[in-house]
């Protein structure tokens, strides 16, 4: 792991369940263009709300991929 | 949405299940007195600890409403 | 609890399920040596990405106990 | 200005101009119920975007108020 | 304490003595208001000055207290 | 909004005017090439000085945009 | 711009009309005795309310400024 | 003092008194099992509340002491 | 207030005593050269230890005073 | 320099020498396809440790380009 | 590395050389009695100053160790 | 150490090789006018890029100093 440059970009995924299925659907989506991917960082939770209930939760992450090739 | 105007208050709910139900439990509460809640954003999350396990879960948030009627 | 010092330490847990069972690994593992836990401040939540998805969650605790007797 | 007590609220107002009108449209709602206002200090300044330009700034402020009489 | 929920506002109290008593005059006035409250936590510690000397010190403290009746 | 996965950029423009045409520079210049721009955040106020005046404004801006096509 | 030494002062500068007046009232005082002024960033927003309404910006800027001769 | 390696440690003491007596509470009880304690800095500022006035005040430090023997 | 322009310095001032006190040192020695010093705002709070005991406080703060006339 | 825009991304170098051959290193990479770099940011410093020594430095830095052409 | 689990601790080493150097003196003391050391992060860069000059650098860092035996 | 009062100022020195190197720039030309300089602490790391490596390094020290003569 020592010798790679990383780069990393800011993600926001949204799920009606929780936070984790946020995340990995932020992931899923940025899979189909970006390789490498090897870590992230939860830096804010947020969500939307209708009639007093949770509609839906919008987790951003920050996420680290190996621009190597 | 562009011409509301918002109230924000931090609430805090808890849980012995995790995150997500004592957001849902703050949110539960304050809808019987808050109206028109659009949104929140976790600022705080923080446990209680009995015999080495989590006894309950608390989170704070930020809740944003409109001030609209 | 009003007369009590607390000191606190900074622990890191990880779980291929989800943050809560991060944060409840870190303190199963603290509890073999520190007693008398009382509460837990969640820092950070990274976590590892393999193949596009969440390899796992590694969730930082801020985890204060009592140093009384 | 030394013996009050003050309470400070958060609010976010908005407009298709600028900052300071998205201040002022707070700030003129929340007279409507708020009396005795005193300051306010910017907290965040965010905007909505349309077809490439800002459709309104949204702007949030926390404001003090004196609870006196 | 485990299945409240809490709200948390914001106060500034002001003293010609000191940090204490600024927190205890906020509090004090809060109180005949706000009931159930639990917990503050210090977070801005200012003053005005005159003449080179403290002529009063503002203490802001955001106060917890339960929703529950 | 609530199925989308965002990414967010971060962007800084110049006027010689004042913040809010700054943003707007900005914004402009990147829907060259960004397209489902939905919201900014201002999240640095700069500028360079000549002759003891603003000779620019410098407003650094994170946009969020949708990766859904 | 490369070999110089630079130190930098906070100034607040205040304004009836809004954010970039107060910024430069603030510079124009300064500049009777500080020269060579290069760059500013807006630390800090806020303002006095009077009726309800913004009677004046007061708005803090961190000033850099060469030590060179 | 230049050829010190320092550890530093969190902790919190209590007082009904105020600020200053928390911090001394902390150090004493600490000063038991570290020793070569050095500097000390505040890093939380909060209490207990009963019946609207201060029942404790709970402050945490961050402690650093010299590893050497 | 509204039409003058700050500038604001940092100072720092200790005590045996406590926090009060040391701020008070710290304006006292600064009135000797800076004149129209209006307000201060605690930045840092730290200290010194001596066989387990405060040595003295050190107390940081940001003090504004007028640049007019 | 006042009428561009620019873009920043971020970007982590790894170096077993030094901080800023760390910092180099990711700026090399990044020029291959990145052009009209013009500043950079530090923003994280951190390193890995093997048989209680530094293994490699890891950087990260934000860094600033202009988007025209 | 999915499934340790990690304690931090706070270390501050000094150099009259510089960074890197202030650093590995800090792991290397740490090195006696704690094992297992995997990471760290640079979380303060400070020094002392004799005749203008730097008389030696003060580095704290964060240090991450697994628990795992 | 004890009952002297600090000032401290903010300084940007420059180097070409590396940060400590610019640091001691910063401190060498202070040291024409400002006396009795004791700590300073890194706040900001930056640099200028030219043709894709680091043309100087821009560091960012807070420094103390004795106002006491």
């Amino acid at each position: 792991m020592s010798d790679h440059v990383y780069k990393s970009i800011e993600l926001t995924g949204s799920s009606t369940t929780g936070i984790e299925e946020a995340v990995e659907r932020a992931l899923e989506k940025a899979s189909n263009t970006v390789h490498n991917m090897r870590w992230f960082e939860v830096v804010e939770t947020r969500g939307h709300i209708e009639d007093g209930q949770v509609a839906h939760w919008q987790v951003t992450v920050k996420v680290g991929f190996t621009l190597d090739d």
